[in-house]
């Protein structure tokens, strides 16, 4: 039996659409599931772009993708967890259970991670096989399209409500598809003022819809005399960063409140340059780095939220398309005006 | 100038209507405000009850009420906090500044507190003098009668944000004012399922407009049976309690997840009978006494929550009449058939 | 190959000392040890004395025992962890890796625990059979009776330091072999009261040397106003309870301090009376559940505890005896007049 | 009545030994406190050499100084919280109980600091005015000198105790005075292994008869190889960073271990380069900023160490001189060999 596969064929930019065999030999611990929906990651186009990172990591042939929702078609010997049927996502950090982080539920900084679509076959495809530990049961009666973004989702999860933010301002720098579900989050939370950063006009439509009460674009504006003037001059009291961009990540350090916070999640390709004295030690703020998410703790919080009904996933879904027309996906999510681009196979 | 009030004239149940100064010399730290409107806390129906507790408590002849929205009118010589013409609501502890806790920063839990209404004169009257350090200022676009309910919202927030509960199971257990708020927050932040616990089918009703998803009635089911079949037998990660009643406070303990969180505001005459090994020790379960509201941290919280507008303020305040028919609101509070019940002076 | 062996052989009081094969056969991920130490567990009493519990639970024949110190002599086909020749002790709690908690990170709660020597064969033998992932890697220049201590002392130190003692008054409440642990660790960490409650003169004595600053005996003086006197009039900032007794456990509720926090451990057959409005809720404290030890954050803590040299371990193991002589060791737990027993096989 | 006191007489380097009268007029919260040892903070030498910052903030003529002990000998007329013949120390940091922070009980970053011996007089004298609510008592048994330094051990104290170190792989970078006080209290806490970072002959050795298990001399050897080296290759659990120099502090954000934890307390004049995206989020670290110290949480944890004897305190204060030597003080602080400098009037 066969099936359609989007893989990375070769050590070269795109990927191809090919027909391969279905997996038919699981491990005990191992599912198959169908695809139902399955959403384009940031990674998946940096791997696509067959970029440095992807030159060093990637191993081609490979099934990219990682985010998906499916249903589950064959159980291995040894799984209990899941039933056949049952309509599954997956995190994506396949861990060791061995490293001294696993061994005290610090499973998100695991020192072994693999991850699905980049260091094992991955789900751009019309089956997929998963480690079953690596399942979270979805609600089915939720539109498959909005529960392939639930891994994301977890990022900007982890991301807005490490620290408490429900009756306080936050400021979200960048919306990116994960910082546009992180002023979604904090809408539904109930934090008292959302302050978004971004540059793109798209976005920045996209982020007033999902709940950002003022849209600061650092093209047009002086950012952090515009936080200190949205907060009567003491900064915000929270910041998710999700941008990456050196001068938006150093202009937060600028306008965060004293005893403020910190979530980092964005990647930036550059140093970062802080005044530690004057914005860290004496504001006696607080800094976190992101890692994906808190296995499972963090998915608990996304299966929640989604089954809550308060997030708006119809907005942050902007674009869907079959899986075979990937290269569209692709062009959109690259072009920066896009949320979330959800591929059907 | 004379103004309108309610005091406990002497020691016996009800209140008197009087005529009496407005207070017009202000210590150097007081503030006078024409109070714009107020509402019935339980406190309050104590003491008009005259009960125990009452007896023992308060010194007539007293102003009664402490939950209040209001006018700045008037400043004392050091006040630089308050302005005239803001519009304020007060933290109704005042604190000591001096006991070990105050210097902490713990001020919630003050050794020598007073309380507005109870130890000083309070705000069922036209006119009250306040200390300008219990005063938090308003957004006045928002309606008096909502502002004034602010006080017992902050014990509703403290209750349900000292533990994380975004995408948790919740259980509610008592739908009075402060119980039904509870509801109503946990909707806001995204609980993934609230389980309220609840006798009167009046406040059953509005449980479920506020946002309850299931409300178990305790003199119908069986309480733990229909938690853990709400829960896939697993039990509430969190159990907020309100209700003071022995019976329900002991069930909590039986069906809070292991885990799990228990944050206790409910007043029981009756000693509560625990299982502490089966069901705190071996569970390994927290559990959190809630008093008051964390001073100001709970405020920005309400102020950040109320002025988001994502909570129901007009279904939770269900009743409103002039302060002269005081009686009546007394009455429509002992029915148990309503919400927050405001008086407009 | 044959070695001894304690067993309950029958389901009646005592254990029987007998020959039987040394564990030949190894699971892929099961490592082999020679036991170099291993001490009595409260449990072990249990099961010898055939209290009611152990008849419910245990399944003859067992081989008792689960606190140890070996040396590794043979590994399965997948162990990576371990090598011949390390000294380990284990984590006596398998743990399922598939249940909610598990997932999250939250072994110790684990819904699916099975406890080496008791549902599985333990360690008052030779030889045991051991899951490699419970085992911990000891520092071999350690003696291997104190090594052997470390299950039990992972629950006076997660007990201990789950809250903040550094500088803080601190009442630990029954001195036997974990609570005079507790002692200890909060003299190491630098409480600056603590208060120790037992009723046995051994276990007194014995408190005082470990660094109990007050030791207060329930049977000659009322512990409130001891405590009470000691403190200020104001309480203790943390109770940490060891011993299970109902009067202890409701005696520490009145004690402790307003915003103060308690760690309970001990296990007791009766219900605790809590005046839960006046002594939980007015007062704003936090209660913890101690299950266990957190896997594996509180082993790192007592390896870096044990390895620092500051414990008096030396006090703590008050008795040694060859495992053959397990009757003696037996009856001197039994007496109450004992620190730690260690057996040397 | 006169006084001698150590003035900033003129915006020059040094200061002058003046007779002035003392004090005799109290505010009705102040009291009069007989000096009895006061010590050299990082600051004093900055107003002594008249750096930028200094010329900045300083107001001559100024009495110069805030760490002491002294016996209280005349209070205003509100003063109950002290009485004559307390020995006391004092928290620097006057609040202003008026801002946010101060009014959610974070005073230590309050927006309206004053500090003693900076913005009003201060201690180095025979007598000096200080505001009650700052006050500490003291237990009288204890030598005043090393009562006079509790003010810089609460900063360590603030900066080690924030993140538990108990058992866990610690880094303290910079042993200075506040330093080598982190170090001795990783030390008493039960730090499974101190690795300090030190350049200083002098303070090496001080570091290492202080606790120090192993300190690393950054001119000598490579710090981040070493710490690696020290800690298996996985890096230290817990940073604790008092140097304030650019090269100590980026070499921390390499060697911090993933899901590390940082305390900042040095001040360096210069921008920290960070590699954020490796080692802040992909190694999922918290960071956190130290302002002075908590009030008065964090002068419990001192008092409380202090009076449990496990500080080497004998250790920690290097040299004492006549007040009046001043000058001699200076010159060992800025040599850099010494611990704490106590002067006594």
């Amino acid at each position: 039996m066969e099936m359609m596969a989007v893989i990375k064929a070769a050590r070269e930019p795109g990927v191809k659409i090919v027909k391969k065999p279905i997996p038919d030999v699981l491990g005990p611990n191992e599912v198959l599931v169908k695809v139902l929906a399955t959403s384009i990651c940031g990674t998946d186009v940096h791997i696509y772009k067959w970029d440095k990172w992807s030159q060093g990591r990637i191993k081609p042939p490979l099934t990219v993708g990682h985010e998906f929702s499916g249903e589950v078609i064959k159980i291995g010997s040894h799984v209990k967890k899941v039933n056949i049927g049952d309509i599954v996502s997956a995190e994506t950090h396949i861990v060791c259970h061995e490293c001294e982080f696993c061994r005290r539920g610090e499973f998100h900084i695991c020192k072994n991670t693999k991850i699905i679509g980049v260091d094992t076959d991955g789900c751009f495809a019309e089956y997929a096989k998963m480690p079953a530990e690596n399942l979270i049961i979805n609600n089915s009666k939720i539109n498959p399209k909005y529960l392939s973004i639930q891994e994301p989702l977890g990022n900007a999860v982890h991301t807005m409500l490490h620290f408490k933010i429900t009756g306080k301002t936050v400021a979200v720098v960048g919306c990116g598809p994960i910082g546009m579900m992180g002023v979604n989050i904090a809408k539904v939370v109930g934090a008292s003022k959302i302050i978004a950063i971004e540059v793109n006009d798209y976005r920045i439509r996209l982020a007033k819809e999902l709940g950002a009460n003022v849209v600061i674009n650092p093209l047009k504006e002086d950012v952090i005399a515009r936080v200190l003037e949205e907060t009567d001059g003491m900064g915000v009291d929270v910041v998710a960063e999700f941008s990456g961009n050196k001068q938006a990540i150093e202009a937060a350090f600028k306008y965060v409140k004293a005893g403020g916070k910190m979530s980092m999640l964005g990647i930036s390709p550059d140093d970062i340059d802080i005044d530690l004295s004057n914005d860290v030690v004496f504001k006696g703020i607080t800094i976190y780095g992101v890692v994906g998410r808190i296995l499972f703790e963090t998915w608990h919080q996304v299966v929640g939220l989604v089954e809550s009904g308060k997030l708006d996933l119809d907005k942050i879904v902007t674009h869907t398309f079959p899986l075979s027309e990937i290269d569209k996906g692709m062009e959109v999510m690259m072009s920066g005006n896009s949320g979330k681009v959800v591929l059907i196979p």
